[in-house]
């Protein structure tokens, strides 16, 4: 079983990196770039195993102890 | 106008950063968590203009020049 994680900044947080990111590719005449900002994605390859709900719940404590801080991130679970 | 670029590694290439959140995950009782592999996505807002297709152009244009380091990544490019 597969699932992929998203980790994203919480909206308000400052991104330097995704400034920066944007700040490039308008220098280099892509002008149309207004903003962006950068997250993180996880692809997991898990044993099979338990009930949707369990493996669901199991990611979820997975992001809230290790994948994600919880303080300026927030976290999206998709079971592929 | 949205777009959203996910860059993962190409299969084959080492992933040193997933290989420590695996072991990270299995140590804290995730047994079940059997690989994780980590890449980046890049949440980005347009100026609106130009026919998709120019807008999917000029996206995979910055994917090749900065986004991704296509040599051991590859992209994949979601107009929202």
């Amino acid at each position: 079983m597969r699932a992929r994680v998203f980790v994203t900044l919480k909206q308000g947080v400052h991104d330097p990196a995704g400034k920066a990111v944007q700040g490039g590719l308008v220098s280099m005449g892509y002008e149309e770039v207004q903003a962006v900002r950068i997250g993180k994605v996880f692809d997991i390859e898990l044993a099979d195993g338990g009930p949707e709900a369990v493996v669901r719940s199991r990611l979820d404590e997975m992001c809230k102890k290790l994948l994600a801080n919880m303080v300026i991130e927030s976290f999206r679970v998709e079971l592929l």
